[in-house]
């Protein structure tokens, strides 16, 4: 039960074969909050209005890593993405900003990791492009909100309130 | 002051023109978290000891994804490395694992978004491997610690306690 | 109808939801054509012959680019290609080379885009293999001749002449 | 004086030696053309204000292919850019879409390719993400504007109004 | 019989067009050797067990360029590997170590190429790391062992004692 | 002496630091061969001369390859090539087809492994295209012959003819 897939009986990393497995229609969100001080939010907010749309070349970068997920992680097997969206939330209260992402594939495993990395990503995206303005910024709260599909069936995070 | 310097005067990202800049020694270190559950930390932390050594597997993939930075971040320059290292630390406590990436140049610009992309893959990595024993893990904390080098200079993370 | 597809209806670029949509055999031929000075068209000509193959380079590169084509245009979905050939014909009368890329595959969504980024690619290599004998030529012409299969079925370009 | 230089002298493809060229200041710019319907014109122009950004997403890609340009072309050297951006024009009278890449290094060759499959892509994507309104659009008149730097010195185009 | 498959009749390289191939289940198995001095042998044996695990090291880039492999192989088709290990055999004998790269897919063509390109890629891993201590190393033996699947059926290499 | 220098003192895999290090002139040579039956031998003398040109096509993705060597090889430093170039000897008395792959680079470190991995993908490049006619074709001798250069100064093999 506790043991990692990822491992064969002799402790080697493998990529785990998923040759007998079906090909099911599977859906996973992530997301993920960085954190700036308020020359950052405001920068941010009004790029996207008029000038220097900082959320639209994320969006961009975040959607080319998903895709990329199985050259990054090393034992991930490359899926063909049948979907693939990120959404970003601007929370005034602490200038946070929050990225979603949402991938689908029909495939023999998840998408959990492309969601993650299409997150990831995009928030590194963010820090580049406003580095300048905050070096101090701060990426977390990065995870899983949801998957659907596959053998382990519907995953949901309960509580996000308090990570 | 409070400028994006990734756009131009109409507002379009353009990759930033450091043709006239100096190259220069330069230096970051970057640190991020994941916290999972009781099993995870264990697995990690025998794995290393005996079989499944998931950190030695997402310590190359950190390198790997420090070294391809320039790829998956739009607007970032591409730089050659002198020096990548990652390291883990454990903590018991709340059963989470802290990855800190260090990495070098002699260049243009400074290497802050490769030590940042090597700690979020590293960390991405460890999640992969372990999420068949929690999905529920959080990666968080993502952070510059430090950079020397360039006309900016020295930048030193203040309070690492309280992110 | 004069709606773009790759944008959802906040404006937001996404990858197309293609997971509905059933696997079909699919194919899209593509072509371009470079033009250059009559020094050009004879180290081309005679290269091909018997010493400095431009055209099997530009072929190579050609085929390695369509299959990269869903690292290039940020919106494409990754496709298994089951087959890629590009062919190259030379216009004596006007000292242009012709690039012709054909591509097939099973899959959810069709593959001009690979078809056209193959032929780019091919004619920029031929630009770069002759730069030396004629900065001045120039890449036109690049268009869909054909695409089969997918729900919008066939389509063929009516008239080639008046590019 | 005609020969081409990415071969031996057995014909065989090289990437050619440059091991003692100086490292020089040096800058490209490129241009290339897109030309599609009434439709498609007016989505990519109402997109750059409201809704739908098709010219910052082809930005982007352009930006990241001119970074990835040795990976494409198979005999082009690595070279480390210092600056990249790409500008377009709206072209009301022929529905046409102009871009222009320029792309700057401080290197042992020139930054013609870099700046030539920047605008190669930029204008894929716009095919890419407005094929849905038009498959007949045609991408042309890829050429190289200027570059300086280097041995061989400036060139600049003579006259661009008749490709 | 005799023709090579990846030229069409004009002689033009072309990707084999497998689009009328059903997708069966697929293996592969391929292996290689590495030979060094004594130094470099213990460096490796010892280092497996407490420190500085190079096998380990190699065994995580021989998946990720098995996974690469349409990248490095012009001709070949991208295929989803449903499953990749590499095993290391230590020779005392010969100071030679053994790499078995194992390879699945269900798809329209085979995975030798992925198979050698892992256990190639792996052994020139071994090679990096081990090159401060024995510049004379030499990779050789490296073949495909088995092959089973697709209309070509089961290959078994015969006899290995005396490649 | 006996040491691992791509390890840190905790047995932690890392990329060498070099910033240390001036730029210096490298050069490096490496070797290797395929050996096929009969009717490899024969197709590829062939090809050369009038049709399905394997060596040409394998030439270019060795010389590819060089340069993605360090996404290939974990904690290999990217060098920006100054020259590459392939070479094959077709050696009738075994059927045997030998590449040497001569790099260049003015850097830090070394362009052993580019040229290491240059050869090696140039002979699994023909392996592919020639496995219809033989599946048993076996690669071996690879091996560096000459590197200059550095402060380890020059290597040069002393016997090739007992590998």
């Amino acid at each position: 039960m506790s043991e990692l897939t990822h491992f064969d009986r002799n402790g080697n990393a493998v990529m785990v074969d998923v040759s007998k497995k079906g090909e099911t229609e599977r859906m996973a969100v992530a997301r993920g909050v960085i954190k700036g001080n308020a020359a950052v939010f405001q920068a941010v907010k009004e790029g996207t209005v008029k000038k220097g749309d900082v959320l639209g070349v994320a969006r961009v970068a975040g959607i080319m890593a998903a895709k990329k997920n199985s050259e990054l992680i090393p034992m991930c097997h490359l899926l063909m993405l049948t979907s693939c969206g990120i959404e970003f939330m601007m929370h005034e209260e602490n200038h946070s900003i929050e990225a979603v992402c949402t991938v689908k594939t029909t495939g023999k495993t998840g998408v959990e990791m492309e969601a993650l990395t299409g997150v990831s990503v995009a928030l590194l995206t963010i820090y580049d492009m406003c580095k300048a303005l905050d070096k101090g910024m701060v990426i977390g709260e990065i995870c899983l909100l949801e998957k659907t599909g596959g053998k382990s069936g519907t995953y949901r995070r309960e509580d996000e309130s308090d990570d």
